[in-house]
């Protein structure tokens, strides 16, 4: 094994260090978050800081980061209150990469990088017509991060747009079925295969698994 | 697509709920949480809220679920301000689901489910030593999350241990070289396989692989 201090971190070169601490975390959940603004104007854009806040009331937040490079789907949320989360499937992990080119504002990334946007409800921002699993979020919160000038933007899901035969009886998702995709680093997509599920934890007793 | 409401998800029964949102949120980075308390007794846990905050510096955030469900690890990383994150890989998936288990105070999870603690320079925290990718963590904030009583825990990288000939000339780090897995909802765990890696994306430009 190699060992690194935080001097040595702190010596790399800028993009050697986001590549790897980006990679440090692990695989990480990938989307694309639609939104709109009150010009009715439609953003998309690729986000591999998704993170599950709690289930009840039911949480989810991300990362924004600092407003001077990512100031377009930060903006729109601020604005009209929702956004959506869409999952990326391998059929157009190329097109969801491309989102993250910097388009100016009020540039439709749906547009520029060949994915259709689709309405339903009363939600105002844009859910990715390709995506199979797919969610609406009411803004409850922006967290400021002093320490680096990002934010935790926190919403609850509204709606739910979903395979039904993916989810299993007592709830889980089989995330596997449409290949929903997983990230690692700043530009590395990976499919994912199940290992196994196990039965909630109990001192004393041996992980069961779950057939 | 089946179609869910707020509504619908209310009134869905506890646990199929808490299985369906943390699905929803897609693939998540899964590690082993190592801390040390004041007594030097020390405490591991599984968390599935790793999420990268920023690479200059290097900050890595995790949630901590309510301090009633969840008091050891966060007890320990305020009493002592270190932690460690460690990768889990197929060989000791069941051990690390283990260590969910609500084992008391005190009681060291390395011990009950059968993983090694070590101890690297002058980190109090232990690493785990089963695990081929492994940082300590300095606390930088904790940040509470007062819609429902969870936290965003912010520690500073401070030192890593890794395998050198998984990390690329760019800095990014094949995790699937050493099988690093990730979880989707509270109880699956998966491993990952590469699609592509892509060039740093730009308006007009068609995504490229990065060979």
């Amino acid at each position: 094994m190699t060992y690194y201090t935080i001097s040595d971190i702190e010596s790399w070169e800028r993009f050697y260090r986001a590549n790897f601490i980006n990679s440090l975390t692990g695989f990480k959940s990938v989307n694309l978050i639609g939104t709109i603004n009150t010009a009715s104007r439609i953003n998309l854009g690729i986000f591999s800081s998704i993170v599950h806040i709690g289930s009840n009331p039911p949480l989810i937040g991300y990362i924004n980061r600092p407003v001077k490079t990512a100031p377009h789907t930060l903006a729109n949320i601020k604005a009209t209150g929702v956004y959506t989360i869409n999952h990326i499937h391998p059929s157009f992990v190329q097109q969801a990469h491309q989102t993250s080119a910097k388009y100016e504002a009020g540039i439709s990334e749906f547009e520029e990088v060949g994915l259709t946007p689709e309405f339903h409800e009363n939600i105002a921002a844009p859910f990715v017509k390709e995506s199979n699993i797919k969610y609406a979020l009411s803004l409850q919160e922006i967290i400021p991060i002093k320490l680096n000038d990002t934010f935790l933007v926190i919403g609850k899901v509204i709606s739910i747009h979903i395979e039904k035969d993916i989810v299993s009886e007592d709830g889980f998702i089989h995330l596997d079925k449409v290949n929903s995709i997983c990230s690692n680093g700043v530009d590395g997509y990976y499919t994912a295969e199940l290992i196994a599920r196990f039965k909630y934890a109990k001192p004393g007793i041996k992980p069961q698994k779950i057939k």
